[in-house]
């Protein structure tokens, strides 16, 4: 496994094992998992499956200052590279992208990419300018890499929805590859923010998945919930846990999302709807969501 | 030549070539010429440029509906198609790119790629959106033709910075060449637009590159000219022209556009110098500029 910590060796890794697989008439699939590191096993699976897809696999860690508000975590945000690079080893890494703050922007950027609408809602409405830095770190590194592939996990839906808005509105020649949320056996959505939590708020954070399970069982087995009665039930379930504070909870269609009407039954919704969460525990903000499809329907971004 | 009208036949041509080339153990460099059509010898002289440089040149034909604003031209840009292909063919073009506003923008787009700061000045003063409408255009051409070089002329001489800065924010992989702008023997800087002018206008026009170049021969001559006092000379002399009606006149670094203090002396600046103005003529709105630069300096963007 390469470790690059510059563009230009990135870059230069890529074409030499694209030059040496050309000459044996290859033409290598890349695969890239963006991440911010500390990474835990929602990151593995995302790196398992590029390793299934892809002849060369690019891990890429950095925390990217730009998606970060003046008052959010990006200072406290943990790292653990030694951690992250034995992960990375274990999964079987071609090359791990490993960049400063200094190698991505070495000038502030006069440019982003903006995706309007889908970025206005959920986290967009509580974290404003939150996605324009997400998109615009992420073209940074599809350009840098040329994957065949990106893979990215679902906890963070709206996040999926809004980078493959921006691969379709602008022509990127690469794939989105939406990925399952992993959970600790208690239900809990793995996140590098959970180290945050007090093992109160941890024991606390468990409303979140318990009541999303509940309400996806519920639907999946035929109940007839309106949207409504769903963000009724969700609210009142976690303001019910005493250290939980709600940013939002809000049921859309995915991934165009869209408001459901309240008066929608969600088993009857005619596209795959996304219920998402935003919610504190002390000053760490969880976020979590299920996804409402009908039997055999496919996820797509 | 080829001419495709479909962006996933291009690709797949460009797949084909590049894969050919790659048995051959060779890898061809593209180069892509991205204009509205209506083709002119300052475009041909881009395609002459781009033909020696590449392998592959590819040429896009696209009057982008997204970089006009609510009262310009689109609707009445100039367009011929059968003349544009002939001077492609003329000048050795491989592939020609004619999409559809459909093609291109099957849903209005979400996702746009915005410069800050050099977009505020000259042209983006008087046409709010416009390098919005640019660089989305750019970049998402930049995606399909995945070229090595990409050429733009230097009568868009805020265009050409706008792009090199949009190339470096975002990492895109591609060289972007600055190419001279190309005049009528009596001066008048090519473009499109002059169609519009009727013969009365097309004479009076004379004013911008006569005045442009008066100043850069005085101060290639040694000449101690301030900005301040450049600006109001070639303001003077355009006034004087009953025809032209000023829309701006700016004195700028290149290819930073910040503006040059009006005590300096042009010939002693530190940086290349772009002295650019617009100037409508009846409806049609003219640009010119010329860059001024020390002996021996090299215009990079």
């Amino acid at each position: 496994m390469k470790v690059f910590r510059e563009i230009r060796e990135l870059k230069e890794y890529l074409k030499i094992e694209r030059i040496k697989a050309a000459k044996d008439r290859k033409f290598p699939k890349t695969g890239l998992v963006p991440t911010m590191g500390f990474l835990h096993e929602g990151h593995a699976s995302l790196l398992q499956r590029a390793r299934q897809d892809n002849e060369i696999v690019v891990l890429s860690i950095f925390v990217n200052p730009i998606q970060f508000g003046p008052n959010e975590d990006f200072d406290r945000y943990p790292r653990d590279e030694d951690k992250d690079l034995a992960l990375a080893e274990r999964e079987g890494v071609d090359a791990v992208f490993l960049p400063s703050v200094e190698e991505m922007y070495p000038h502030p950027t006069a440019t982003k990419i903006k995706v309007e609408g889908l970025t206005e809602r959920l986290c967009g409405a509580s974290r404003p300018g939150h996605f324009d830095g997400v998109t615009t770190v992420v073209g940074k590194l599809l350009h840098i890499v040329q994957p065949t592939n990106a893979y990215f996990g679902q906890k963070d839906a709206q996040q999926a929805a809004v980078i493959a808005q921006m691969v379709q509105d602008l022509n990127f020649d690469v794939e989105i590859i939406p990925c399952p949320i992993i959970r600790e056996s208690d239900g809990v959505a793995l996140s590098s923010r959970n180290v945050y939590l007090s093992a109160e708020q941890r024991e606390a954070a468990k409303v979140l998945s318990r009541s999303l399970q509940k309400l996806q069982s519920g639907v999946e087995a035929g109940e007839s919930i309106t949207a409504g009665e769903a963000l009724k039930a969700l609210t009142e379930a976690i303001q019910a846990e005493p250290q939980a504070v709600i940013d939002y909870v809000e049921i859309v269609h995915y991934p165009r999302l869209n408001p459901v009407e309240e008066s929608t039954i969600l088993k009857d919704a005619e596209e795959p709807v996304l219920v998402a969460l935003a919610v504190k525990f002390g000053t760490t903000r969880l976020i979590d969501n299920v996804i409402l499809m009908k039997k055999g329907e496919a996820l797509h971004v």
